[in-house]
Order: structure tokens, then sequence, then C-alpha cells
């Protein structure tokens, strides 16, 4: 799970163009000419960096940057010659699990240099990823994921079912080390557990004037399915177009329309970059800007506009 | 060309063990435990390192130091299943050169993400070194590098043949970029040109009681040989060993004894770790140690101690 993957190339235009076609489908992806990339923000606002250029350029980039396994993106080079795809940053953290995927979508070579014993296990950053959680403890992160990768089970409570493609969990409480998905803050936090805590989400639409009101539902109910989100989850959904309402209200959600000034007005830092489209009528942003607003100050981007059908941009924002 | 290759390892010890086995006939190797190893000697004493380890592991721990390309040694990393070798940093400056080395002596596979274009070429750094030379004007050396990596050739001045294995270089005057060896600073630098003195040498010595003095000679003359360094490169030959006089006799260079007390009171930051031996009999050093001190102020190793026969160890010291 990605909420928004940024290709930066040097040289190389085709090979990143290539992979962003065959990710797009899936993910949010943004394509950035290295030499004109604003690193500091793709840095903190992407959970997935993948260079197209040699490795030891993209090794002295990211030293620049690189702080902690906790908060550092995902980092994974191809060559230019479009060989290798070679995760160098985060392997455990998502970097070896993309890094495959690319692999079997380009057919390169995956170079993978982590001990394949404990391969294929999902970091507690990625689960609470997948659940669109906000991790309250993020210190112990290190201890459980370092357990999970000796082989040690790690059990969940507050939850029913394990989200799919997640690997080295049980639903249960007889594990040394533990995942707790929480509603509000613990009074007590236990050692060797982390703490999760559910996001309500604001999603944010922008869509042609054209767009039949039951596109937008369709996309939206298709976007929360494949992201294993129940409906409940969803607690306001905005845009600046009027007829939303009517979606929202067939769903059962409330509606906050979003004007032009208010976009105008409102500025974060992790914002995707305009399309051209956006561009030429001025804004900034709709559906990201939208869901932001939606969910109030405070709010974090957690699924970049992802667009449905050619007509529809969804995304969604996390709220507490 | 390498003065001294540290390997790195976090828990693979059998594959450090097996690199240092097939480098070590041809280059000084050391050892080093990741968890104790001091970094901050490492990455200024020695001009490769070699990693087995994961990745992601080796690119933390060198953002720690990395400066820039001119000064920062070439950086290799092994996996620990001994898959790949992957240069991570200096590719075009020496690394990808070893990493290739290596994996023809282990039979893995080499990652090589530069393009291949430009393949191959010879750094301006490693050929000061293949010439036992100090740089005098560092600032230049990117531009030539950079030259020499878009295909441009450089030419050479004051040396009459081009040291073997070396790529990009032709001797003559006609070229944008040049290397010029110099006997003593320039009084004007020009542009697009990169100053090289040679190292006036020092040859430090350790033995066995009972060696042959011809054994010694035949080293020090088939190490010189092996350097492609003409004999009147060396300014001064030292030991603790009174008998190695007789072999700077006769090869008709000066000699220097050296006491155990000035060898206790000599300090250098960049020695080699003390062999088991050396612990026993307690002296930091021996070739090394006697090669500096016979250098003088501001000597400097520019070849780690080398053993000779199992009863010879060789070392080469530079000083100005």
């Amino acid at each position: 799970m990605w909420r928004g993957i940024a290709i930066i190339y040097a040289s190389k235009k085709d090979i990143a163009d290539k992979l962003k076609e065959v990710l797009k489908k899936d993910y949010p992806v943004y394509v950035f000419k290295y030499s004109e990339a604003n690193f500091e923000y793709i840095w903190k606002c992407y959970d997935a960096i993948v260079f197209t250029m040699a490795l030891s350029g993209a090794v002295r980039t990211i030293c620049n940057y690189a702080k902690s396994k906790d908060v550092d993106p995902a980092v994974i080079v191809i060559d230019d010659s479009g060989k290798y795809v070679i995760p160098i940053l985060g392997a455990h953290w998502g970097a070896n699990d993309l890094a495959l995927l690319i692999s079997k979508l380009l057919d390169v070579e995956a170079v993978i240099t982590t001990a394949s014993e404990n391969f294929g296990v999902t970091s507690v950053e990625d689960f609470s990823r997948k659940l669109f959680c906000k991790i309250l403890n993020v210190k112990e992160i290190v201890k459980v994921t370092s357990a999970l990768l000796k082989g040690e089970k790690v059990c969940v409570q507050g939850l029913e079912k394990l989200p799919e493609g997640v690997n080295g969990y049980v639903i249960g409480e007889e594990c040394n080390y533990k995942v707790v998905l929480v509603e509000k803050e613990p009074e007590r936090y236990e050692e060797n557990t982390v703490y999760l805590k559910p996001y309500k989400l604001a999603i944010g639409i922008g869509s042609k004037i054209e767009t039949d009101p039951a596109v937008i539902k369709k996309g939206i109910l298709e976007t929360l399915s494949k992201l294993n989100l129940p409906l409940n989850r969803v607690k306001i959904i905005s845009s600046v177009r009027e007829k939303v309402k009517i979606v929202a209200d067939e769903l059962g959600i409330a509606f906050r329309l979003v004007t032009r000034e208010e976009i105008e007005a409102f500025s974060d830092e992790c914002l995707s970059p305009q399309s051209e489209k956006l561009k030429e009528i001025g804004l900034k942003g709709v559906a990201e800007v939208s869901a932001l607003i939606a969910g109030g100050k405070g709010a974090k981007l957690l699924l970049r506009k992802i667009t449905y059908n050619n007509e529809v941009t969804i995304a969604i924002a996390g709220f507490e």
C-alpha cells in the first residue's frame, strides 16, 4: 500500500515514464526530474522514492535527508540501463516489496540484499498504513519490527481480521510483541507494544462538470473496497462540485462544499504537483485540497489523488 | 591499485574471511566486525571499504561519513547471502573496478549501475594513486574526471609511459583536459589541469630474526616491480633489524635503523590494526611505523604492510 510514489530520473526519462505507466493504475505516482526536484518536499511527503540513475548518485543524495528507519521513505534505484531494481533504504519497511513489484512489472532483476529467512514480513509502519492508522508511540516500532525480522509472531488486538498481504501477524493476545488498535490514547503504554489509532477519513472529490454522480459514487466505493476500508470510516465527503452532495447523501455521509476562494487560501506542504489541467485553471489542487479542508486543522494526506474513469479524482485525508 | 581495503561484516564472517583470502595475495586487506569497527578511522585511512551486510544498513552507515567524491573511499556491498557485489559509492572512482574484481574472484554477480558507455575509465584519483603521487590541486579533479566520463581523452605530461590498466589517458599535450606531473608546485595552475607531484618513498621492513637478507631484497624488488615503481623513487629503507642495512647498501639506498623506543613513542591515526603477533610482543607496528618514521614529519602511509614469503612485511610511506 503506497500513498504516493515519487520517481526521480537523472537522464533516462523513458524509464521513469514507463514505470509510471505500469504503477499508476494502482498507486498515485509522480515523476520528477533530478535537477529540478525539491527533495525536502519529496522526502517528507512521499512514502516511496524510486531513483532512475546510478546508485552512488542516489546514495549521495539520500544521505542529505536520511534520518531513521521509522520516518524515512522506502528508497529504490533503477540503474540507467534498466537492468536492475535495487532497494537501498527501508528494505524491510516496504522497499523490498516495491522492488519486487517493479521487477515483475518491468521484467528487471530485483537485487534483494537482506537475509532471505526474514523475507516478506510486513513492517509495523506498513501495517499501520494499510489500516490508515496513526502510530501513537513511534519509538516502539523498531523493537517490534526487529522481533518480526527475527521470526517472532506479533499479536494484533482490536481487529477482527488481518488485512490481506500482511505477514508476521496473528489476531490474538498471547505474544511477546503486540500491535493494538485503540480508539483513543491509552492511559498506560505497555512495553513491546505499538498502539495504532484509526484516522477518521475525509474524501475529497474532483470531477468534470458533466460527470454523472453515479460514476462518482462508484469511484468512491471501488476505491474504498480496494483499500479495504469500510464505509463507516469515512466521516465526510468534500468537493467544489455541488452535485457531489447527492452522492454523500446516498451514502449517508456528511458533505462539505468547498469554494474556490477556500482552495486559493489553503496551503499544505505535501500537495501533489499541479497537473497541466490545474495549472490552466489556476488551482493548486482540487481533490487533495478538498479532503484536507474537510478534515480540518491537522488533517494529513493519506492517499494522493487517484483518477477514476478518466473523469473523477479521489483523495483521502486523515484527521483525529 | 588499492593501498588498503577494509572488509566490514555484520554477521557473515565467512564471506568476509573468504574475500580476504582471495584479495590478500595482491592487496593489504583487513577484516572488521561491524559492531566493533571504528568508522572514523576506517573512512579516513582505507581507500576501499567492502561491507558484507544488507545494502540499506551499509547506506545508513556511510551517510554519517560521506563527504565528497574526491575524498571518500570507494564503497562496495556484498549481500549476506553472497549473491551480489554492488558498488555504492565512488563507482567511477574505483568501486566499479573493485566490484568486478570481487565478482570474478568469488563468482558473484556484480551489480554495475553506471551507464555502460563511460565504463572502465580510470579516475584521476586512481591514476594518481597508481603513480604514488600527491594531487596538488584537488578541486580540479571533479572537472577532469567528468570530462573523462563524457569520453574526452585526458593528456598526460611529465610521464614517458602510461601505467598499465589505465583507461582514458594519452601521453601528449593537445587535450582540453590534462594531468601534469611536476617535481614541485607550479607557479601558476592552468585550468582543467590536475597537477600531480610524485611522493618520495620510504620503505619500512619487518622480518623474522632468522630471515635471510636476500629474501628481504627479493621482497622489496618484487613489490616495487608489481607497483611499477622504479628503484630511484625510494629514498630510504628502514627497519628495526640491523641486517636490513645490508639490503639497503646493495640497492644503493639510505638506511634508517629504528629503535623499539622510537616505535613506542610514535603514533599515527592510520596504522593497520595490530596482528596477534604484534600484540604478543607489545608493538603497535613494525613495517608501517618504520616507513613513517623514516619518511619524517608529514609522511603518509601509501601502502599498508603486505607480507612476503611469510617472513617479511613491507610497507611504503610517502613524503615530500
